[in-house]
């Protein structure tokens, strides 16, 4: 299986095309958006093509083609500017579902934010609101197509060492998960086809990602 | 007919109030945002509700029931901030639409902006893009929905006097037109049941906005 990353060079990205590349029946391609974030993908031994997300669904459909599957794990993050929200993490993300489509590639995950819900966004701090809504419409685009899909929600993001323990479930309760374990918990979830057409929210926890994913 | 205008506030949304209040079988209740602006609309007999598009559905809701009619003509404006820009124009719209649905209101128009298709986001200059890109969605939304929907895209908007004379139609060339106009065009497309389920460009032209209208 080849998994086009979208967001490869990010902290998560780079923890997932790294796993994908020591896995087994796994192979990564990383969509980047410069030439000179290549050479750490390069040395992982995975493929890399060069598109931004402000360009058009074409330009990401020719990436995506010959793909199995696609990671959305691009962020603009709560902290850049929220034109770059409504153009990286609600725009960019539904060009990378609409070139899945186009490119004839089902299988399709995508990196949410913790909780997308009306509630979220109206109890959301302001400065914070317009990612929720930019990943609110994002995961509703998604839910609305026939792709293959899975929408991970992760916790509090940050960069502790993972532990490969986790909980994970509708709704869990709100709290923190390293970056690499997600990770992990994105390649679980391609690897397990049980998940297609679900979608959970996941914090570190006392399960091993694999027995979380397979009891959701 | 009573038609809830939300943004009765803005520039259009005054001149769009004060057609209705001068017509024979529409009324008027005015959505603002706050108590102060309710005066202006009092002096025209309008009945006025206070809400924020940032309040809930729910809430939303309520200021919709027993009207016939919503016409959304807030707008943050492509000048205010973007993140304004995800809360009012996109989310905001979408709440507006989403309450109607909850209040039982079929008939729907939106005030959009002159393109708002995939070409026009990619073809934006970057501050504006933001704003097209939250545009969009809300259209898409509104279109998604069962809601007798109109969609106007008017032209480039001035505070010149309206002239009565516009040109419409799916697509127009680009151009200006007086905020004035666009009230005139709102007005007479609620009064015109041929507009439901269309969508067209407008610009300052040389039909009178009745004839332009009836002959999309």
């Amino acid at each position: 299986m080849k998994v086009l990353v979208v967001g490869a060079n990010g902290q998560i990205g780079k923890h997932l095309v790294t796993f994908i590349q020591e896995s087994e029946n796994v192979e990564a391609k990383a969509m980047i958006r410069k030439e000179e974030q290549a050479s750490f993908f390069k040395e992982l031994g995975a493929e890399t093509v060069v598109v931004d997300l402000e360009d058009d669904i074409e330009t990401i459909a020719k990436a995506t083609e010959g793909v199995d599957a696609v990671v959305f794990t691009a962020g603009s993050g709560p902290h850049t500017g929220p034109d770059k929200t409504v153009m990286i993490d609600l725009d960019g993300a539904v060009k990378t579902i609409e070139a899945s489509k186009a490119a004839g590639v089902n299988r399709y995950v995508m990196i949410s934010s913790f909780d997308t819900t009306r509630e979220a966004i109206q109890s959301a701090p302001e400065s914070f609101a317009p990612y929720v809504v930019a990943k609110h419409y994002a995961d509703v685009w998604l839910r609305d197509t026939d792709l293959d899909y899975t929408i991970i929600h992760p916790g509090r993001l940050n960069n502790e060492d993972g532990t490969g323990q986790v909980e994970a479930a509708s709704t869990v309760e709100r709290g923190e998960i390293p970056r690499e374990d997600v990770a992990r918990v994105i390649l679980a979830s391609l690897e397990d086809q049980t998940t297609i057409g679900k979608e959970f929210q996941v914090v570190a926890g006392d399960k091993s990602v694999q027995d979380a994913i397979q009891s959701l």
